[in-house]
């Protein structure tokens, strides 16, 4: 048996998430369909972190162990030759046999994107989230960064997280914005299910005039996630990096 | 009759490019259809181009005339809400009745993009020309830097093109390169059926060591079409900006 690291980017919008589903088209099954056509072998196909329907990685990393030992470049040229266009394999190295693509994983890097402007270009379009109404990028900056540091995230993790601890520590929260174009990068040794989805959510709703900055502290505190914003749409979100 | 100015971005790779052809979808047609569902009125669609199936537009510019007066904004939000989403109007504006997208043109920009690298995004894919091999830049800039100024550029227009005059001035034509992205913009005061893919594809081979920079002049010189290079991919190609 031998190991491998993959570092995989897919465009999300046409699969339904990471995770394979019986009778849904995932790119965790996509990727395990294309080791069984070229190696015979059914492999488990372990990512770093589950990403939702319709959102997109730059940088997804997963682990396999195949029966036969295959050349890493010749393992990446052949997936990315069965692969379909929108999953690429954009690098294959061998890996220590205790590499886990989850459970070694120290720190995750996630991007969200919003157009802030009435007309989407189609360049565009599924690649980011667009908001019409002007945003206040000074109210949603002051609280992104006011969940920088180890805390409690529970109130922003999906009611159904199924997790004992929802401490972590964000290592990054801030926005980047060049006139429409808005960026907003989070950094963390963890994320908790939905988590960036429903800061995202809310930040929005603190940039709309909906909310005062200081409700991100409010939510962190209560630890209720009836008291955070809507979970943001996921086409907006990219896993960009893992790092081990 | 009142006449508008319409400036529209696409992604052409759904379609058989800008001009109406019968049982193919293209942009033209699109949008012609998009305003007789509006408006109930058969109208011409007169663009500054045509673009060629699979070019892209940031900035394409076309002309109509509807028999009954609408307000600009709505007339671009109600198109906006017909059209598919790789078709939008970016702005549309009222215009005096001599202006004519095509004729009144002085001048426009095309960029065409290149990805010089083994593992294309699924990001970028449709949306660049991916080269695997590494480009000689210097020679390509060096190539691409003798064709500004007039010059009759016969040798590289398409074959069939049915124009008298061949003399166009290039205003720019350079490279730019980060990394693996590549960007070629060529600006001039009109452009030849082809020109650009033919110069592109020229161009290429210079930076492949198929050709020697110098080419590019003897092929201005000989004005015959055979001598170029071969149509660059469409895929690369996007209309930016048109002068009037």
């Amino acid at each position: 048996m031998i190991k491998y690291k993959l570092t995989v980017q897919y465009l999300g919008t046409r699969y339904s998430g990471w995770q394979i589903q019986s009778d849904k088209r995932t790119i965790q099954g996509t990727i395990k369909d294309a080791l069984l056509q070229l190696t015979g072998e059914t492999v488990s196909v372990v990512g770093a972190g589950r990403t939702d329907s319709g959102v997109h990685a730059l940088g997804q990393v997963a682990h396999i162990r195949l029966e036969k030992e295959m050349e890493a470049a010749r393992l990446q040229r052949a997936l990315n030759g069965i692969l379909p266009w929108d999953i690429r394999m954009f690098s294959v190295r061998t890996a220590p046999p205790d590499f886990h693509a989850q459970k070694s994983a120290i720190r995750k890097r996630y991007l969200y994107r919003i157009y802030n402007g009435p007309v989407l270009s189609p360049l565009l379009s599924g690649r980011v989230h667009q908001v019409i109404h002007p945003l206040n990028f000074d109210a949603m900056s002051e609280a992104a960064g006011m969940i920088v540091g180890r805390h409690d995230f529970k109130g922003f993790a999906a009611a159904a997280a199924k997790v004992r601890d929802h401490h972590r520590t964000v290592l990054a929260s801030r926005f980047v914005h060049r006139g429409r174009d808005v960026r907003y990068r989070i950094e963390a040794d963890g994320f908790l299910h939905h988590m960036v989805r429903n800061i995202m959510g809310t930040l929005l709703q603190i940039g709309s005039g909906k909310r005062s900055a200081s409700d991100m502290l409010r939510i962190l505190e209560s630890r209720d996630r009836r008291n955070a914003g809507p979970t943001a749409r996921p086409e907006g979100l990219y896993l960009v990096k893992v790092w081990y």
